[in-house]
């Protein structure tokens, strides 16, 4: 990134620095505007300790559902306030309707900065969803435009000091998570979210790869769908089979986190803008996002 | 679409049709390539009579399922080697998977065109995943190649005479389902599936509205994984509840084409490379695949 001044010494090799530079007051050039927006996310994300992506190949795993948890429970563990979700799924925002903040809108505040929405335990939040008119409304953008809105996610709005973010891309190996490993240089790592049938075991293992390709480290797989115990009966029915995750997790060599049953409040609590962590728990399910947590913490604490 | 020639008459107006152009044969104009592929592209288009879009708001809703078992259940019914299947999931190709086509690649033919790969019945499919060395290698592309690849895959492909292809869509409203309406100007429509859950319902009418907008014309609404009978005790047990799919379509005033249960062995099927469709006869799955084209049929008929 260069800086070159307007008139004063427009001939003269910009330093690309700005802040440095004698003439800056002056100059008009766009890269001192570039400039200006590096330093402004620069300084968000300097004062969020933990960055952490949420992935998956195949779309509608529970990636969003997962997020969610994951925020909530660390948000319970001792990190009330201190909790960020950036919903970077721009056409199909879900984050909002999950932790009960659908209606809601961003509203603007001091120096220019959006004030994210938010939600119990004073989780902040920003989507997509919060600029829309309405649920029908699509947002028929192609990939520049998407890079550009994430990157004022991040740099526009208000997050103040962050233990953790958690980011929930949308799936698959595009714009939005190229752009997202281009913004944060520091991202800790991403979890990466499949269910156990083979055609999203097939799908996941791109993800793997890709994550390696951009030099993102994996803290590690989630399997989520894991398998069903009619409340019924108590018959054990592995309605998407069991184990994919853990498979994939030892042919590539990642990090596996656990497995995360089907439970029907799940999609009822996620649905009622509830987290399921919240409350459920004496289940199978709640247990299992509980370990997932321990095994998050240890990779962050590793990493020091 | 202009068109002008090299030297003899640069300084004329292109007329834009290279077909009736005296000097199109000298011409070397960029415009005269891009002319060609459009007749290209027109060319194979011509030759297949119905172009379905299969779309989502949210991913793994089964749409690749509902695809393969559309495209199957039509090959059935008195169009063997009549029907294709464009997998248009660049991320996150499943098809082949699904259709047990797993390691088969595309192979070259005369004119330069590809061969797609055929599977039971007839069906020739083309998928990004034919041109991958395995299954971790993702494709991290932004919007301009997908675009372009999707190009390639109606125009360079020797489709053949088709009564239907069938497009397998990725999740959202971005570059895929745009590049598809843009290249296929006479799509007969678009089938959207859905899941109960009000999360997966909030991003559908995201879908429905896109569809509107750039004017496609919705053939209906699929709600998948529908309801659950527990296999070992009968109970019913909705697991991401149901009814969703209706409301939406009633909402909207959109068509309603039927609701899909869970099977497992719709993911067993699919795991294997088999279409739950072309077993399964006496499932209320099966039943509920059969109404759904009953219904495609009375759409496409009524066009005319």
């Amino acid at each position: 990134m260069t800086n070159i001044t307007k008139q004063t010494n427009s001939s003269e090799q910009c330093e690309g620095e700005c802040s440095t530079c004698a003439t800056t007051e002056d100059c008009s050039d766009q890269r001192k505007r570039e400039y200006n927006e590096e330093q402004k996310l620069k300084l968000q994300l300097s004062r969020i300790k933990h960055k952490i992506a949420i992935i998956s190949g195949k779309g509608g795993v529970g990636k969003s559902t997962v997020t969610a948890n994951l925020a909530m429970a660390f948000a319970m563990q001792g990190h009330k306030n201190k909790v960020g979700i950036l919903d970077a799924d721009i056409h199909g925002p879900c984050i909002p309707k999950m932790l009960g903040l659908k209606g809601k809108t961003l509203v603007g505040g001091p120096g220019g900065l959006l004030f994210p929405v938010t939600a119990n335990l004073g989780i902040k939040v920003v989507s997509m969803d919060f600029l829309l008119p309405n649920d029908e409304a699509p947002v028929v953008w192609r990939g520049p435009l998407k890079m550009r809105a994430i990157q004022q996610f991040l740099s526009d709005v208000s997050w103040g000091e962050l233990d953790y973010l958690f980011i929930d891309l949308p799936p698959g190996t595009g714009d939005e998570p190229l752009s997202v490993a281009h913004l944060i240089p520091d991202l800790d790592g991403v979890v990466i979210v499949t269910m156990p049938s083979e055609v999203s075991q097939a799908v996941v293992k791109k993800a793997i790869s890709f994550a390696r390709q951009i030099g993102v480290p994996i803290i590690g797989v989630v399997e989520n769908m894991s398998g069903f115990v009619c409340p019924d009966c108590g018959a054990h029915l592995d309605i998407f089979k069991k184990g994919g995750g853990k498979k994939i997790s030892e042919d590539l060599s990642v990090p596996y986190l656990g497995s995360i049953p089907i439970d029907p409040n799940i999609c009822n609590d996620s649905d009622n803008g509830l987290t399921f962590v919240a409350g459920n728990k004496n289940t199978a399910a709640n247990k299992a996002f509980q370990d997932i947590i321990k095994k998050i913490n240890q990779f962050l604490t590793s990493e020091k």
